[in-house]
């Protein structure tokens, strides 16, 4: 068992990429992840965990299951973990097969699509939003953070697990909306307000320095925003994309 | 001059109360501050600000206010800085005197308050989302953290420096309710979906984790909440405030 040196190799983004696997970290993660579908290869264990808040109960549930485990020192532990002060426990799972190939055509409602969007957090917090609002997917553009860094998974409280989130590109995108010819609509301060719900549409949030990129900007068939106070020029990101896929939901 | 003394020890909270003064970090916040009324008293400057973004300019902007300076090493800022790669610049400015009583009498829409809210970026997204959604002042009850602490006043981007935003106690806020008749509404899983725009609401969002405190079950006249799916226990709480301050907004 190497877990240990998986799981320091999957900080990396081309390793999680090749290996087909990322990190879920802490009780909770770990505890959403195993309510998921998805396979979970191992799980590093430090002596803290039988002190967190039900981390006995995780470790007796992850023995259950035959979970590989691998227990570590808290040192060691420290040196794959990516929070400051972890709670001891770290799943190693399978990232989902899923493209917009797998969304079925007669779908209804709005799917996410995130251009160049950068933080982390900002990220976990807009799939888990997504998640809880119902929309259809969320595609990531290039550019933007991989959805299964570590911190993007964690800021997610689990929506990774259940909510077809995927990496894609502008020409996947291109035949997907010729598919099921969906609206796109691109998030904008200077677009009109959102009111009725399309039939089907990709809602499209740009990065939160630069807005929307060329790429989007050229396959926007409108442009959505929020008007804000006067002298303000935006809001957080995923405080945009709630607000928008709270007015967009049918 | 002490100002590097004096940064350092801004970084806790009871020496803000006592000092009345706080810290804004980083190229863009002092930018918002030097636009605001709020009165700086210096600034600390590190040589690695000529080379961060507008850093040239900020410095020639606080040279020419005649703002009193002090430059220190790379290594002497990074003892006051917050941030782990720091722009160089730190202003250190007065915290404005509010509270309920200076809301004037006449005002109309919502009010938001705070109750436990505890994570530092949550609380100065939701300030910058109530900026920029035109809430009439945000009030921070006991367990919230500390409006004026480094990591808000980051992450509120500037809403802090003419957003109303204040601590109180439950007992003012007792007071300034009955002054006004203003209803109560407690953000709440449980509660109706936000429509018409109240005349006058204090909305309360509670803790992250244990949501709405007994203080404030015991003040609701009513608890608004938003639709989830299926297996979702909550969103985030700067997401939640966004959503709900638009609905509620007249």
């Amino acid at each position: 068992l190497k877990l240990l040196t998986l799981a320091r190799d999957l900080k990396r983004r081309k390793a999680r990429e090749r290996q087909n696997l990322f990190v879920a970290e802490g009780v909770r993660c770990v505890e959403e992840l195993l309510r998921s579908p998805l396979p979970v290869r191992g799980a590093l264990v430090a002596p803290q965990l039988e002190e967190a808040p039900r981390g006995a109960a995780l470790l007796a549930e992850l023995e259950r299951r035959q979970v590989a485990l691998q227990r570590t020192s808290a040192a060691e532990f420290g040196s794959a973990a990516e929070t400051e002060s972890p709670q001891g426990v770290i799943a190693i799972a399978e990232v989902p097969d899923r493209s917009f190939a797998s969304i079925p055509a007669g779908w209804k409602g709005v799917l996410l699509v995130l251009d160049a969007v950068q933080d982390p957090g900002n990220v976990g917090t807009i799939l888990r939003t997504a998640a809880a609002l119902g929309a259809v997917a969320t595609a990531a553009m290039p550019g933007t953070v991989d959805l299964w860094n570590a911190k993007v998974v964690r800021s997610g409280m689990g929506a990774h697990f259940t909510h077809p989130a995927f990496g894609s590109t502008w020409d996947e995108l291109d035949r997907f909306r010729e598919r099921d010819r969906a609206v796109v609509l691109g998030a904008d301060a200077a677009g009109r307000q959102p009111n009725s719900p399309p039939d089907r549409a990709l809602l499209v949030l740009g990065n939160e320095g630069a807005g929307l990129s060329p790429d989007a900007r050229a396959r926007a068939n409108e442009l959505v925003g929020l008007p804000l106070a006067h002298g303000i020029e935006s809001l957080n990101v995923a405080v945009a994309a709630g607000i928008l896929l709270y007015q967009l939901r049918s």
